[in-house]
């Protein structure tokens, strides 16, 4: 499967091209305008997100609902198109990059001196594309009763303890939930904290996990070090704007603790074939799924653009200047958590059309059935 | 760049073949045993470290000491060599998979019920190849004055405060340590925790910082999420075995952060270019380098293999079984620290032949060069 | 450079997305509506040629008229839309395969039985986004002084005996064609085989040759199989549909000569550089350009659809049936010739951002200018 | 599935990685050296073909003749080191490029004067990892009943007029050839041939034809240009070092033919499923294989070293000067027709894995038994 994805902040829209998928597959634009519609919410976003009611378009590659084989495109307009492709936008150049951004090494990258032809580009506006790339590869992962969910573990320095036991729990107790929480006390707090960033001009980050729920044993590979699961999630999440850390199961944890207690002893039941009591792992063991949910965390960064300009530099005169403010969100875990889920649906998928090949759903599910006879 | 490694834990040799590296680029295959070494030393390894003394041939794509442009290929033979690949190596079966290893996903996943054919290949024997590929591409590197380094930042539950202020501080701190520690105080705890844990038959795992310096700003690329400098890091790190978390710079401690206080202004000054005061980003932003030092830290669980056997299950009789006790190391984070520096030397040599092209270094450097000029 | 293409014949679009083009190229968009118009002329074509006049929109990775650096997007809507994604298109199952096309292989493996599913997207329709593509690279490649050019060598079993010595020839003498042919008397005998084939309710196929002049030496590589620049061209022209051959330079000729009296010998001239006075080879020795304009040949094998129909059978009663006729070209030789350019702009444009890499036309430029000092 | 190759013709071997092949596959190193030496046969070879006499080892990913799933290193080690990597291995310059070779291209390209720097990868020697790797693939290949066999059509201006009707004809009728030809008469002449253009110190070229046998529909795919079977295989084919030209089934003999007679119509037999009666698609339609043999052709140009020099120019003097004779074969059309295959042998293996992926030679059974059972 390949994916490649497209679109500028203020260009005609954003879209996405599939190679790789396989015939049969329903395909609901619903489900997909709904994740859509997920990435938009979120308390502490700005006034942008009300404006936006993102559409997703499925225009190649399904016919009648199903999927053809065929490279499947997608098209999300942008309702506030300003960058003009073939006459002169007129917008003035800007020439101050601002920090933690992208600008600043574009600029000298890609040769420009006005950061717009960059931040149009590195907006995460971009993750329009992901999300509906990865709702509509959930449709196919659900046909296998794969599951994915995540939720807000920590906004600032206020954190929630309360770990989940499923997906089924993940999706019930975040639903209504502003921040995309399970724990409604702490999202109190954390309501708060946003609230205080906000009237100090300032923003904040936090900690997203998600989960994938029902993947067979044996996703991914030892075989070779780019074709580990853990390896490619780490990528697939990482590459979220504002993302500075991944870790599975107990990721950083681990590094504190003793073999004789960390390690998921197995097991083996009739029906159930082989399966762990505990899941520090995170469902990653070698490069491969196990069985158990793949659990994973992803550490966001503070939003990058502040009402309190940092300190920049003219990249044309190079003196002193205050970075420009263009959006104003204060924080953008809930969005955060759709994308990670996306991304996950992205290496799930991935993975699965590698080991179970199949150019129809109905030859993959019979593979995937007979795989998951003999292995129990 | 394409690079593929091959070899089992006991078979004939560990091999690589690096397509894609260009000509003209002086390499010294003693530079890469001296990275081999580092890799096999360290407090806390077990008994068949002493008996190993790898050396690496250089076996195609070498005339004269320079590379020719073609694929290069390297050769590190094993000295204890049983899996026959033509004739039965008669080794019993092994049919219980060890918990936290590749044993039970990868059995089931090829087919198979002696793990035997799993571990050979999943043990981190196979490193060896990672680390000689990276010291040859190290040498490309510091043609353009790239220099990575790496060292342990925590053992178990001790931890060092010490925050090093460029390579040549951990270059010279390290030399001589017996965990890669820069902090000698720190290093003398995590010693004797290493020693109690090898009393107890206990394993320990770690935190692992590694640094490149003096890359330039614009490798990688914000324009597709598979292009991101982060993101490719990121899958190369988490590829190391053991490792389950993976920060760059700030990482997880950004989450509890403010955006007034986190974020790396610019700055700008005459001869040196654009710059920043600080590098809470590890050098990365907007999934480019930024021209600071590019700074990562890995997790790394305890090492799987205990001497008090975890409980599993018998892959034939599908009854419990304690798992075997195939090696003895308690703690391999110098060995870590090297394959981690040497996947760092994988992803900016990678990111930079992408940038400047070029098939022999003479013509890379003048585009350098240009490049270097032209963003100051 | 990564290219990805969708589209069914009848539905909404034609796209691609091409990411890895760099920055700062002026792309003008009535240039790639140009070739557009050029595809669907020629004499042969059926009625719906006459009822289409693609128009390309690029509508992402554009700016003011140059490219960002970021993925470029192209839009070209169909003007027959019947496929329907997300509701029933109503169209009645067709499920006898019409031999000599993808309906019989591709309706067993992608599992339908209505070939309507796989005609939609295997039909010649999908070139569109081909030449879109190839349009806009040319754009970069003529910024190098590479010109392409393609004409007709025959048509059935008449044949043109004429050399061209330039691609300025190529493009004087087929101006004003109708069949793309630089051999105005042998294009009068074209077209009367044509009308005769058209009565006759017959198609007839013949043979294209391309020419890329101005290309450096250097692009493409001998070090391995699958870089060389003759088996990436002959990939890019064999995926043309109905081409059943690809021949470079003298080709198929070269197979009944001798080594004496067919190789091209070498040359050096001031400011010239090395050259050579044949160019039997087609540009490409070793794998790689060598300076000489790079010529290829293609087989086109007579169109597939005819109107008298042949003999099939049906894939739910499995019956004889005699297969149905969609369209009605009688010959597309001249559609050929500019689909057969727009490969040959990949491959070169491709090869020529390997060797050059930068990721802005300015680098480019420098890095170019370097080389052909160097190598002069 | 991923393979890099490396080797220089006088270094210390030639060697082969192959990744993402599946476990559970039994491997004979027999099959493997029985087609090197095919290789290294055929009428018209110089002076060392006598003296080689190639051996396969697999190094790794194989173990008691099953491989493991882990990537399978080849070493093929050459007789005649010559080529040091880490001292001076002495040998004197060589400054003039050979005409038809990639000297002249390559020295510029990688910015050598000494061409003995390329021409130690660009020998045909490279195509023993090939042919080695080939022979792995068969043996998979064989346990779905695929057999590839090819033979020598035509040889300087003697062409034979046979046609055969199975692999099993062009196996027996080859076997004992001096030429691998089916047609004992022509070869007769093609001899007589091959010793006049020998004592003339010239050379001849020919053309191969390859076949394929047992073939499933649906290797391949019409839905991206680069997926197609026949875009694929005239890649592998055309990178075959002197191959000028590639043709499936009537090639370029299509372009002269009409539609209502050139097609191949679909039949459908009860246990057989859909057949043809004709086969001048050569088994590709769509970019599909359609069931029915897989036939190729190349033309091989004459060999380019020849006993009486070309004309060229010294790389550092500038100055006319005629080109060095390294060897002396005549004609290596033999030695073609087995790297042919084994190009074949690769694509065919990458089609099938895709199309029915699959860890372990067991779970591709269950699948392709699946796929046949609904196709038929």
């Amino acid at each position: 499967m390949r994916i490649l994805t497209a679109g500028e902040s203020h260009g005609f829209a954003n879209s996405v091209i599939i190679e790789g998928f396989p015939a049969g597959v329903k395909i609901e634009d619903k489900y997909i305008n709904a994740q859509l519609k997920r990435r938009m919410s979120g308390y502490g976003r700005g006034k942008r997100m009300d404006l936006e009611s993102d559409t997703c378009a499925v225009i190649s590659g399904l016919r009648n609902k199903f999927t053809l084989g065929s490279p499947i495109a997608l098209l999300i307009k942008n309702k506030d198109h300003r960058i003009l492709p073939q006459s002169d936008d007129a917008q003035p150049a800007l020439n101050v990059p601002r920090p933690a951004h992208a600008d600043l090494a574009g600029a000298l990258k890609y040769g420009t001196s006005d950061v717009r032809d960059i931040l149009e580009r590195a907006s995460a506006r971009e993750t329009t594309a992901r999300v509906a790339c990865g709702a509509l590869l959930r449709q196919f992962l659900e046909e296998f009763g794969v599951g994915i969910a995540g939720f807000t573990v920590s906004c600032g320095k206020v954190a929630s303890k309360l770990a989940p036991a499923s997906i089924e729990e993940i999706l019930g107790n975040t639903e209504g939930s502003w921040l995309n929480c399970i724990d409604s006390k702490a999202e109190k707090a954390m309501i708060k904290e946003i609230d205080r960033a906000q009237r100090n001009g300032d923003t904040l980050g936090g900690v997203i996990e998600v989960w994938a729920q029902g993947v067979c044993p044996g996703l991914g590979s030892h075989v070779h070090y780019d074709r580990r699961l853990d390896a490619r999630l780490a990528m697939a999440l990482m590459s979220i704007p504002a993302v500075k850390g991944v870790e599975i199961g107990l990721g950083f944890e681990y590094a504190g603790q003793y073999g004789s207690t960390s390690h998921d002893e197995i097991f083996y039941a009739k029906g159930k074939g082989f399966y762990h009591k505990t899941n520090h792992s995170g469902g990653i063991e070698g490069g491969m799924s196990n069985g158990e949910p793949i659990v994973a965390r992803v550490a966001m960064k503070p939003i990058a653009t502040l009402k309190r300009p940092l300190r920049s530099v003219d990249l044309v005169s190079r003196k002193p200047q205050a970075a420009i403010v263009e959006r104003s969100d204060t924080c953008a875990l809930a969005a955060c958590s759709v994308i990670a889920e996306s991304m996950l649906a992205i290496v799930l998928t991935e993975s699965f059309l590698e080991k179970f090949g199949g150019d129809c759903l109905s030859d993959i599910k019979a593979s995937y059935a007979a795989y998951i006879k003999r292995i129990k």
